[in-house]
């Protein structure tokens, strides 16, 4: 059984009732039930956290060393702007994907460069939920291909 | 009787103290004590919050969803670095006014640059207390005028 | 009483019928008007210049100096380009507040600029008549405190 | 009948006798008189205005308005500076050509930028005379086409 | 069934036996038996093309106008150079998903910038096969949900 | 009688149906019929090629040296990456005229940058089919005149 | 007795276990012995405080006004990002020495910046342990001296 | 008798009584006197214009083709910004000579650059009337030795 | 016995008759002929390819796996914009000199940055002929002592 | 006792009596008094060198090879600009400590690049005389623990 | 008796014999011979001093302490690239003016920043001889005005 | 007899010791005793300079004006750094051709460029020894083809 943090960055929380052209009408209820649905076919575990707070996904991380084999991260905005959160996933050398809901490559500028995609096994955007299941797949299987 | 979040960034609980070159001498108190009075006379409530915290400010947007018609905000030094601010002040969908109590393109020139200001109805800066009463008042009549 | 000269930059004549989408229905003689009632109501009195040539406007500037307190500037499409303008303040050693009927900050890159800011007391923009109106109050209050 | 505007900028009246390798040989007396002659074949009236100031110029497009169908212009020098000229024409919204006697894209690099670019119909430049002879009849297809 | 095409970018045919260490050991062949076997599950009908000419891409996107519904495409180098084949990902306005073996963003600064991305409905990168594999499950399901 | 070759480039085979918002309705080979038909009123004599790889452009303006007087070329989305066409066109030593469909200061930056701009006699832009026959006209007459 | 306020930023609670390559191996608990026997025989007394939250050490910085006499503060991650820390030491207005364990200037590009730098006393890097030790040195010094 | 066009730019005419700090004590009219006297000794005849508009500093500028051999010329703000200025130089073909009271380069960095030094044939800074005076004599030399 | 692939990029099949300022007058015909000539005093043996098409170029150097010791390589216009040429070459691991004719850093400055510098063995320019012939020599002078 | 080269670079030799609020008061005859002190302390035997010339202090770094076991530099405003320097400490593979007297992040933006920073062991600036002998005992321990 | 140091920089050895079109055809013995003219007239006393040693100049510059009142420098190719010169003038606080020959800012993008502008009184250039002579000129009026 | 000087810059004096997997392992002196050999077949008579100091470089380049024909350098770190290093080279007038040992363009960014690259004839890098010895070989040819 493969154990999986799942970490969903700021303002992901309001998901599903907020500007759906671009981040669609899903909750993110909804998205955690289809990932706890597709982690039970996968065989993995997870633990599901979602936090406004850049102090309090660095502490999740940190906690998840020695019990999680890998993490699934959507940093939201703090993609584009937080060292400390690269740092927290460089450190912890736990394998994780990076994953968008809408494709930052169609967005403001400043979301075109992650610090995060840097120290990360590889990263899904543009394809709303499914970047969040795909990446589930994926990491579940690169960790059983280590 | 309209609603309105006033958000107050890292670093204002100093006002009134320290760098009066830069902010003035006039305490973070005495600012919201002008803008409760300003609120009676123009028909507004507020709700005062002021943290040091990235996240409590968010989460503080967040819960004004549906409770809140507008939002004064002076990020500070967030003003500058914080995607995931300006991305619950876009996912809020509140009107929001954003202030400054020194011209900031005064200052360094990392200061110039505002991630808020994209997602914002307005900025004032530059003009001390006033910033924040002229920003209430701004605020107040581009809702009753919506 | 607080003697102001309002200043007008270029294409402001044009208010009120052309690109409502960004600047709003209101014409500029209608925001004179707006003006020169709280101007009575603030004990202001005001001189107000709109022209379309840089020239006129610096040498509006320098007219006023020693006859006005305060200048109320939207520089429009100067505030980006004109190193003449900003001299002609800085020179003029007028307080001075500048306004911006939308927030140049929501409009091309080329507008986030501003030549003239960093050499007024404060600026306002993105609240429509609004920036004048409050710029003009946040002006005079700053004259009486000096 | 269309009522055309033609626009020559900065400078333009010296054609023909100074620099003759980057302008050619031509006056501007002798592009007008052809302007002249094919905008009575092409079935459109001209208006013709050469200024050395920029707020001539954008006086011009203002007084345009309601009585010109389209704009054929040469900035000139303004073309690379002038961010009032192109507020100009995008607040007259009359469709504008912008032409250049020389190809911009050959001289130095801080003539390969146009603000005015960004709001006109189109652009022509390197064919001499012909940028505004092919500009008008562009012009004039353009606003019969419409 | 859910007609696809398939194309690998230039170099793509080397894969397996060049650079291990960045593109993985797998041969294109096998990643082709891969794909048909996921197509076969997904109800999916895929058309495999390699290429190392930019124009063979382009043609091969225009022949899939009105008999492909999807594209998966790896542009391998000209991810970063080819303005050309993002005009034929958005002219044929078929949706389309870029993949990439490696994660684009730890390697060498050009590699960081996509034309394609801006054009194509997600980007997904670092997973080795599984970023082909995960590509065409998240077109597949992509299309069923239009 | 003069002779030119018409070039056009990368995925301008597929105009008149594919996003007409921005290349409009017109196809391709409409374009080429009134180009013909202006030719045989200017005195020219036109060879059309199209073709979306860069090589079979750059072969066909080699086969023109020596045979053809100018150059009417399209060059797509090469204009913003090819120097090989640029040194093509260069290395002919066959006057060129450059055109496009669309006002290429209006759409993506990227776009705004053009290699051949840069030894060609002129550029048009857009005045969408206008930039083919106006670019035809300018080029005879240049060719006419030299 | 010199107070001084030891601050160590986000994932530096990792020290030891995690990237011995960039870190070294010792802990942060055996960091912070030596500094507290550093402390007394320098006459310094120290307060330690680590955390993931930028509010948290920002707090830290602001309750130890009028407490402490300096501050010694790695702020790892947030060195490169964090307006609002450099704000906070500002405003407290107590000498503060900036120290990193590893040489920034041979890591990535965006380690090279430092938000603090500009408004510390001085900055001590890649001497691993000692860049605390001798920081704390420094420090006490340069209160003593003041 | 040389014949020699002065040619102050905007706001110097402010000169003597605003920002002595930057542009020194002296009055226009001083420095108009002096640099007269000076051309009695240097066989000089001086025309002398200032202007707060580029428009009429150009027109200056053509009038004197043909009357003045050299130009010396003070272009203040417009030193930055006016290509339609430089455009004037190069195109009278002139001599002209560009001077600057204070140093330029000990100012804002947007100082540092100057669109007229391409098109001149020296310049002079920080010398303050000097920078004229010596200006003109060096002017008058240039001229005598052509 | 020593095999060396040559490639000569786009455009230089047209040497000796365009642009001799830049190129110099030597026929690509002479180049190899004198390459021809070195190969057997070296003891190597020349395959030589012309292409305008970057796919043909690319396809070239994928068949030299396992055939070639050595590739020389001029890629004309390609240096500077193909990263899927770059790819070729580092995929293909086999060692390649890069020779240009001109000095490319005496050229546009586009001309100065190389995709494929960052994976050949080693480049030379600016030595006309003599940068193929020294380019051969070195070459071989490498294979022979790997 | 380990043998350490002690380099002053240009213009520390006025050091004392010039710019004290930049650099302070101490003579480097005093700092070097000091460093002697510490060095008898630590067990170090120290060689101080002073020089303006460039190539003097490269020529002592090389004559340390074999003889000095550490190098303490402060190369001044070589530290900005000299790739030479940089080039000979890497060369000389003895382990080296950067120091600077003032804080050079609080200076102009030029004096935050160091060549020299990315090829020491680590850096100190900010603390005067301490950053000196700070930088001394720091290197002292760093050879001891080697 | 005013005592002034002249400074010539690299290469300057050469004038009158290379280059003469950038540089002119005086030799730079005959530059002194007139400087010493002038001086005499000036009441001023020259040293003059020419190297190809950066560190020459510096110690030139040092030994001026207390003996020169003004330096007069053309600090040739050093100006662009040496920040050891600059802080030599700076911390030698003599008056000091800066000359070049030919107009830096109409030759290549590098010669146009100068890092001893921003320390000197003022800068001539393009003026030949004169920039000299009215340099020494402004020098001396500068000593005697202080 | 050509004769030629061969200039080897700063830190050249340490090869074959240090860094060997940068620059190889060959001394300075056997690389020059294969150019002396070189030299006697080509019919060149070789003098050879080392030196750390640029102006010992400079001064060499002057003393060769009419007594060398040709110049070999490799200016090492100077390469990127010294504008008065290029300016020997161009205004000796000496056909010089530049060398490096190792790939520049694989090495770190600020490597890339070269400031005397723009001054010589060409340049040859990667080829270790063989740089020079190409290099003195194209030189040769270069000369006797003058």
């Amino acid at each position: 059984m493969v154990e999986v943090l799942v970490l969903h960055g700021p303002n992901l929380n309001l998901l599903g009732g907020r500007e759906p052209k671009v981040y669609g009408k899903t909750t993110l209820n909804h998205i955690n039930q289809l990932l706890l649905a597709d982690a039970q076919e996968l065989g993995a575990k997870l633990e599901i956290v979602q936090s406004n707070h850049e102090g309090v996904l660095i502490d999740a991380i940190h906690k998840a060393i020695g019990t999680k084999q890998g993490i699934l991260i959507n940093p939201a905005g703090l993609t584009h702007t937080s060292v400390a959160l690269r740092d927290a996933i460089a450190g912890a050398e736990i394998p994780t994907v990076e994953v968008h809901l809408s494709n930052i490559y169609r967005r403001e500028e400043f979301r075109h460069h992650s610090f995060t995609a840097g120290v990360v096994v590889g990263q899904i955007s543009g394809l709303g939920v499914d970047s969040y299941r795909l990446g589930l797949r994926g990491l579940v299987n690169y960790l059983k291909n280590q």
